[in-house]
């Protein structure tokens, strides 16, 4: 496993083929197989594979596979090839760059956490505003049974990764270093609480230090490991990108949560979205809706707060409409502006009154100041502020008692 | 005019077919074509044609046209029909619900100014956010030599209207109420500065005043006089989402632009956008790309900054992650870690020490400290705030002088 690069795609083919000991010894041998080198050569841009082999001689003369499994067994980590029973096999999707092998360290067994997972990625230097949206996703997918699999690092990813040890669920950290290795330091408290209620995974032999490349690299398996991802927050050049790239290419589910356009940091979340290459997200539900199975897990549809005035019928509805907001009118003047007959008209006034919409004065009917059907309509939507409905109603100075609004789309 | 509500669309399909004049008379001799009345009843609900006529002569005899066009005239508005040079044709597209005419107060022409138009809708109670997002549309859509159109409302409709001033553009006011009737009354000074530099337009005669129906059926022609429309905030039951499916409708490009996920008054556009309903567009430019003439107004893509570690070639760049990030190395070492051979290994050193990224020591080569390179690629990201590049670096403490990034998806 020291040998090559992770993800280095022609490792990956030479001991899918060959099988690892195999390929151990055609490297000892700095003689790879005659037909592997031909198929090589019919790669798109093939590389240069004595120079590849000469690497992987050089790194092999220096690697101690026994003395990584011992250091590893020290740490308390568990070594999982393909094939093991915690395996998972959802990772097979990344064809030759699947890793040889993962380093595992935690109590939660991998293969069954991965089963129903999301993964929540952004910004290292978030924004506050990122860091309660990771965290409230972190908390809610827990809470509903989903694990969070996401980075580590700083910002988002630590975040969603606090916010999902608040839940039941088990949180996955993909490490781009050794699984002994804490990175970034300041992190060893958080690495700490996740190996109690979840696992820490590296495909890097224990004491690897990450480097960049491995950070690109490490980013397939959090996409590879979940069953959708969604980007809390990115600027336009983000490693979050890169992962979310990584979804689209597993064709699983990329998702992207919205902030406002001022903000450079969900610039990214926001291009995404234009180019339709991710779905508009704005709870914990609506992910879970998007990556659940179809039915079970059906995310709540939004809609704005009821209002008594909703229940009234058409005809009644014109007569309240045609009663003018200052001063009183008779029933037959009302009955021309409604363009209703003088009985409907009648009628309608009746329920009117009845319902307290309206009260009969010196000069004709008028409307009711703010009364009974006010606090009617508060209750009915005392989930809401005041604004919501107040905003809804398309009169921009509302001439009626209850803050009426419009049916949603 | 007066004789029927505003979007009557019965009283629509009859002047269609008979013109004005003999409609008129068939209602005052409360007599409509038998050819018709059967007509009618075919349609899917059938309505009382009977209390519709009775309605209709109600109104028509306390009508009295000659006085609406004195008033008109007297406050300096204009009434234009169907085949009036100045008559908006893309009103067609509302087929029966077409208005019969429309009052236009102000200096622009309306057809002229709605050839290349964007309606800028949302919340009546918006929040900060939303004024400042509807302002920067406004200005940056008229500045363009665009259009915008909106109802003259509290919050975004005023606050676009007030941005479309800056620039040289018109910008048309819809009302629901008759244009010498300035409602809401305080927006007087904005309607005066429209009527100089825009357009006012009601289809209802002078003096009348809105009611909660008439916003409603407004909305259908701040659709339909605009190429697109955009919504700024809008909570879930908001008029502009009823704006909003008027767009749809007309076949017309819908778009909205999203906030903080946090914000109800942003929740309209998120479902929008999560409906696909929407397209995402976050600056007036990337309206203009959505509904401007392919090639010519396209929107400049959005992108992250350059570094000058971009220009490095494959090899150097694995060199450079090969450097430990303390103390240093001797350059057998550094080949191996690179996976390299020492020859290719030698000539990327020398660039790199050409270049200042690393310097020989002591103890072999090592990264040089916060110095030339990191000036060079704070030059190059000027534009950006250095916690764009910070975020865009991969490693969560980025072991390299510059702060480097990915490139964008």
């Amino acid at each position: 496993m020291r040998a090559a690069d992770v993800g280095d795609t022609i490792m990956g083919r030479l001991v899918a083929r060959y099988g690892a000991e195999d390929v151990v010894e055609a490297i000892r041998a700095r003689a790879l197989p005659a037909e592997f080198l031909a198929q090589e050569a019919q790669q798109e841009r093939p590389a240069d594979l004595t120079a590849r082999l000469n690497a992987w001689h050089a790194r092999l003369a220096a690697a101690n596979p026994a003395a990584d499994l011992e250091a590893g067994e020290k740490s308390g980590a568990r070594l999982i090839i393909p094939g093991s029973p915690e395996w998972p096999t959802q990772l097979d999707h990344l064809g030759a760059s699947r890793p040889l092998g993962l380093w595992l360290h935690g109590t939660a067994d991998l293969r069954f956490s991965c089963l129903t997972s999301v993964a929540v990625v952004g910004a290292r230097s978030a924004t506050a505003y990122g860091v309660h949206i990771a965290a409230e996703f972190g908390v809610g997918l827990s809470e509903s049974g989903w694990t969070v699999v996401s980075g580590g690092a700083f910002g988002v990813d630590g975040a969603a990764h606090r916010g999902a040890l608040v839940g039941d669920s088990p949180t996955v950290v993909v490490l781009a270093c050794g699984v002994d290795v804490c990175y970034p330091s300041s992190h060893d408290t958080l690495f700490a609480a996740v190996r109690d209620q979840g696992v820490l995974v590296s495909e890097c032999p224990p004491g690897v230090h990450p480097t960049r490349a491995r950070f690109l690299i490490r980013n397939r398996l959090i996409a590879a490991l979940s069953r959708g991802t969604v980007v809390v927050e990115a600027a336009l050049r983000s490693g979050a990108l890169n992962t979310a790239a990584h979804t689209l290419t597993l064709n699983r589910h990329l998702a992207a949560v919205p902030g406002p356009v001022t903000s450079r940091m969900s610039a990214g979340c926001h291009r995404l979205l234009r180019e339709r290459k991710a779905v508009c997200v704005t709870s914990p539900e609506e992910m879970i809706d998007l990556v659940g199975v179809i039915g079970d897990d059906l995310a709540p549809q939004t809609r704005g707060p009821a209002v008594p005035r909703d229940k009234l019928n058409e005809s009644t509805r014109r007569v309240l409409d045609a009663i003018p907001t200052r001063g009183g009118a008779g029933p037959a003047s009302i009955a021309v502006a409604a363009g209703l007959g003088l009985d409907a008209t009648l009628s309608a006034l009746g329920g009117l009154a009845a319902a307290g919409y309206i009260e009969r004065s010196p000069d004709g009917w008028r409307l009711r100041k703010q009364g009974a059907t006010y606090r009617k309509a508060a209750g009915s939507t005392h989930l809401e502020p005041p604004q919501t409905a107040e905003d809804s109603d398309p009169t921009q100075e509302p001439p009626f008692p209850d803050e009426d609004g419009l049916a949603p789309l």
